[in-house]
């Protein structure tokens, strides 16, 4: 009985907009179930897929990473080249989703608990007038924003900090809150603004968060200085609105 | 009885993927009649608007332009203000269509006739896999392109010349076929890659044909120089496939 294990290492870009997000849902379709029932349909297994991060509905990836494991052949040879799995797997997949890299990973490595670091992009439109042809992946903010204030209150975020006040987490007694963010920045190109945020780790919603206060902060509804006593509070009362999902793009995963 | 009529000019921002194109159609909803009916709604009148452009089923624009004549009041002053006049409209337009911009015009004015040029953006991705967030809106070409042939061909198109080779025209006989392209460029970052041509005018399926043929340069299957060959041959079949659709967009209007 052969029961050695390839383990391959996939990135997933998928829209978002139509799944229940990354993880199998009972109200909706995932993307893990599209992913699992493309490589059924190839591989005639039935099998669990491993991703780095859950996905909330409607929010994108550019870089997701999952893993899993395929029987081995006989001779102990990977049952397809690690080139060629992304383009099976793609043949077998909807158009929103697409595996755009296939790699062969020891059996040591695991999508969510190897990696070291995330990085998410959020993208605002912010014009009077909402953009039809983005309109699934920004955040329309139709009123001016004050980018100077924004590009100051990034700056505060940076840190090992205790992220409570930007998650909505229920679980504030049993679970660690801190987190490391390494880079908080702001681009810009008309009026297409894009977030984007590093760190080791997020606590649920951390991201839409930071950027609904971010966008407050914009507004001059929230002084840029507040990120800071905000945080201090550790309170999710204390800081602004989460911003809508369909902003969000989970953009590369580290490891 | 008030006779007197305000002209309004709007620029149009819309999403083609589920368009017979700009202009009324038999088989297809088209973006025209969209507008028409939410002025209807708005205005309670019936009127014909008039486009800059006749675009394609599937092509997108970032502004095209239309002007309509509306009655105006007792006293000669318009109906509603130009600054209102695109939220009332979005407020009756289905997501994919958006008035970015409204303006009182004289009523010599006209979208067409007064236009001298107008800017066209192609966007090809060129990544061995398709990227899902983009899917309606670029063409994807998987196979490597030559950056650098391409733009060495984008040099020859800018000039007045006859651009029959390049377009789908059946009225050969009749049709003054010359056109002065003004600027066609190419920029990318990463897998995007971006033609921006303009020109005086375009002829029908002209700007699809040039990327199509700038693409198959970028395939090496065309030498850079045989743009202008193709072009003195004056004949359609000299060219390379006209590109899909869904990776155009109408981009400026300029008056």
């Amino acid at each position: 009985m052969n029961t050695q294990s390839c383990r391959y290492k996939i990135v997933v870009s998928f829209d978002g907009s139509g799944y229940a997000g990354w993880q199998w849902q009972a109200n909706g379709i995932s993307v893990q179930q599209r992913i699992e029932e493309s490589i059924e349909k190839i591989f005639r297994v039935q099998l669990r897929i491993h991703g780095s991060s859950r996905t909330d509905t409607g929010v994108h990836a550019r870089g997701l990473v999952a893993h899993f494991d395929l029987p081995c052949r006989a001779d102990g040879s990977p049952p397809m080249s690690a080139e060629k799995l992304p383009l099976a797997l793609n043949s077998a997949l909807p158009e929103d989703i697409r595996i755009t890299l296939g790699e062969l990973v020891p059996d040591t490595f695991h999508a969510r608990f190897s990696a070291t670091g995330k990085q998410y992009r959020y993208h605002v439109w912010n014009h009077r007038h909402a953009n039809p042809l983005m309109r699934n992946t920004v955040w329309h903010v139709p009123v001016d924003l004050d980018l100077e204030s924004m590009r100051r209150a990034c700056l505060l975020f940076p840190g090992k900090r205790d992220f409570r006040s930007f998650a909505c987490t229920h679980d504030y007694h049993i679970e660690d809150t801190v987190r490391t963010v390494t880079r908080c920045s702001l681009r810009h190109a008309g009026p297409l603004l894009t977030f984007i945020i590093e760190g080791d780790g997020f606590l649920y919603r951390m991201v839409r968060g930071m950027v609904g206060t971010l966008v407050q902060v914009g507004k001059g509804r929230l002084d840029p200085e507040s990120i800071t006593s905000i945080l201090e509070e550790k309170d999710r009362q204390f800081a602004g609105q989460t911003a809508p999902a369909h902003g969000l793009v989970l953009w590369e995963v580290f490891y």
